[in-house]
């Protein structure tokens, strides 16, 4: 254990000293600024331990990150009638395509595509209010994390929301075939804010670990979900889970993962751990690129992989 | 474990049972001969224990399966070489889709779609004869099988030959674009040969043992592959195995397996063992109906999945 | 020409007895009303001289067939910079598609497509308010039909706006590619009020004479445009007038025309006089059904095609 | 007349000091060999009267100028059951794409495209060898044009047949589909043939007179093809002869006309001439870049359009 902790802090020292560390997200005005030399690392063991390196206590935006712990809602409170309304299949496109949309006739090939987690948000959202549905959802993040300061940050979600035209373009596209029940301005309104929570690394790996722990909370042992329905989430987090970069980051980490444009991936070794990693520049699928390499190196050093034998 | 033989044995006579068992290939002649009530199973244990129940014995043609293997030599012999003419990214198009080769310049996606098996036959063929690249892949098959007796079956390569138009359109698409080195009549030769490999579960089962032992032979021990590009291979077949039903395949299965059109499926316990299903009817992926059902059961059964904690 | 108007009034009454007249446009509720039964037609030579036959004075909803003048007045106002923001090629896709749209980053195919529309009235809109821009297009069709009573239907506008999620879709994505100078409200404002434009065949019918005339006006002879630019419009109803169905139309009536989901349809017949039609039924590529059989009889009977010896 | 002798010299003296001519067709072996320098036009009136500049007297190799003529003779043969079969709206892919064949499930959008005139092909040899179509290809130009010195250039043929992958891959598709009577290596072979047709200027100007005259053989006035017919071929012309360019030279030319990568293109002037010009540097889509701009020059200063009053 004391030896991972030299691992991780070699892994962070070694890639914070790398050239290329991609190109900040310029899509949402708020997130330009973050700050590409920042690199953070956190395990959460299932067993309780907590190991860190690197800026893993600074605060970043969970963006698409935030679909896993909406889709676990859903899936909690509507069970598979989600999966009338949108696909379980890796898609070949970019996350914020529209075009397969258009192909599909309105139902998105997975719930971590754009669309796909805009149908998620309209079924949390349902006859609530967005300002409710949003409590929801932050309410589960913080309870899974067990950490009552996580927030949401509102001047990222207003920023979002200023410039999110292709987000409008799909919400109302989606509209356009008759699958949201809410209007586009209201689905867009919850999905901007679950995407501007606001956590670090040790949170975010700590929320995460549900999902190593065959759906149960490791604090103290409740199932957040059943163990074959933590499986089926992390299996459409490897296979959707980083775009259209799923398959090589498969081919590569071997783990179920969740990136998100904010920088941050969540990653889980089932019946070990939840890892979440932070480093704001993306790679070209918009994904983080440190934080894909900081992964690779810790899945390789300890042998994690869902594809070989367990250590 | 004899009493995973009673449910191998409840899993096949519920299933035989089944009212519909998809629809067997019909653009190879000598496949639509094929009797869909057919259900064979094999499990191979990485210690060497053998299992089966149904029509295990029974000889099935290789068909796509056979992609698995001929990937495996040619990492062997050209390593990472290989992913310059071939990407590692699920389609999301049928297997023998033009299209996405089209968009993609001439690089197949996967090396499991149709396309991207010619670039790995074509690797293979190199400035061989394609007699000798044919007996070669025969030869690997048979060793990983440790069984002599395993056939190129010569009428299903004839018959494939005979109606193989959408193979010849993407072997000259990759020719078109300077991609292949060999004439696409010699790949395509090579190709219908290694798919027309014939062999029954048990024989398959044991030829895949290798990549649920971190790329060992369990008869001797010794490495076929080393360890990370069997988990590399695992990966790959969990990603792209079952061609744009692969998705779905993760989420209900949940373990890296590859199909084939004659109805064979080699699924990877990672850790644990092979299996190797076989019933020739094929759902609208062109993935055996009754062998996927009968791996989902069994998964479920014995909690085989990559994506929880191992049993 | 007492012939032809006999021969007008024997097309309207054999397809007013037609079996099959399409389908009513249903996503604008308001249009859902129309009656399918209608047919008016009305020819008007650059001469002066009108015929019409049927319903020609009924009026109707302008719809697409608007896009004819908001190009001319915008070709007038920017000349050739419109061609930097928008092509010149036929579509294989549906007049409301976005897949295109985003394969060509955000650059319509032409300016018949809702997309190209779009970009014409942001360029129209400009930094006017949008009912400054409304009156000038208005004002332009009355000023061309030489008649001051056609109107904009607010009410068609409104129920417009009320379910046209596809082309918020559309102008948000064109905003997403920077190619908007205005809101994609305000574009969609004036968009929804030029095709809300309300008037009957005799009124399009000498609104579009000047197309037939080179570009100059019947009544006064004055240009509207240069006979080359009134040339050019003629090419783009010809190639892209009627959607993914202009081969098809071209093919069997032989002239320039731009059709709209209110049934209408503007027609030119170069050197001799315009055309217009009016039946609200529309075939599957949302094109008035009798009125493309209309034209095409009328067509046939005078020998008027822009592929033959003029008669 | 000798005044547009003098327009014609002057064109083709402009063309020739151009610094930009395009690039000389690669894919086809024999073909590279053609100099860039050279440009012919020819114009044949309907009348008889012939005039020419430049290069007219060079003979080029037709290429797909030659799906003209076989279009022609296919529906004398077939009439509309070739529409059965093959499609009549302009493509937005280019000449030889894979990709829209596979969406239309084998179907090609029109005849013009590579896949399309493959299906003629196929048509015109039936139940008959390769030669006898072949040579009744050959007497039909050789009659239209009033001259048996045309001839097939047999090395281009041989030269495409060994570089034509994607032809082979189109064939193959063709006939995955069932839409092939006979097999792909037949086709390819009177396909190769008809493409391989050398003749020069005048001669083609002559060949394609029939358009311009209502399906009449200028020399003895007999009919070759009905008027609506010869109007309809024009139309196809017009809307997919210049493939994904058609669009832009509709707009720029105003005139039905068909091109081919040997640098020949066929225009007709209804009613007029047909005309001729050949310059074997290409544009982006394959369209001769000299030759469109003499075609543009000369129907500007004639005012030959389709799209305005005659002159």
């Amino acid at each position: 254990m004391s030896d991972l902790q030299g691992t991780l802090s070699e892994i962070v020292a070694a890639l914070k000293a790398a050239g290329d560390r991609g190109k900040v997200a310029d899509y949402i005005p708020e997130l330009r600024t973050a700050d590409p030399e920042m690199l953070g690392i956190a395990i959460a063991y299932i067993d309780g331990r907590l190991l860190s390196a690197g800026d893993a206590s600074q605060a970043f935006s969970m963006q698409s990150v935030s679909k896993v712990f909406t889709l676990t809602l859903a899936l909690g409170a509507f069970g598979d009638y989600l999966w009338d309304k949108v696909g379980r299949e890796p898609s070949n496109e970019a996350f914020n395509s529209i075009a397969e949309l258009e192909r599909a006739k309105g139902v998105p090939r997975n719930p971590f595509v754009n669309a796909g987690a805009l149908i998620v948000a309209d079924l949390l959202l349902g006859s609530h209010q967005p300002r409710e549905t949003i409590g929801e959802i932050l309410r589960f993040v913080r309870f899974l994390a067990d950490d009552g300061d996580i927030v949401v940050d509102e001047r990222i979600a207003r920023s979002e929301r200023q410039t999110d035209f292709r987000n409008v373009a799909l919400a109302n596209f989606l509209a356009a075939f008759g699958n949201l029940r809410n209007t586009p301005e209201r689905v867009l309104g919850v999905y901007a804010h679950h995407c501007a929570i606001s956590l670090n690394c040790l949170q975010l790996a700590k929320a995460g670990t549900f999902l190593a722990k065959e759906g149960r909370n490791p604090s103290n042992g409740y199932a957040v979900v059943s163990a074959e329905r933590a499986r089926r989430i992390n299996a459409l987090m490897l296979t959707c889970g980083q775009y259209d970069g799923s398959g090589e980051f498969a081919f590569r980490v071997g783990l179920p993962a969740k990136s998100g444009v904010g920088g941050g991936i969540l990653a889980i070794v089932p019946g070990v751990a939840s890892i979440a990693v932070w480093s704001p520049g993306l790679d070209a699928h918009g994904n983080s690129q440190l934080g894909c390499a900081a992964l690779e190196r810790l899945a390789h050093c300890q042998g994690w992989s869902v594809f070989g034998a367990k250590p």
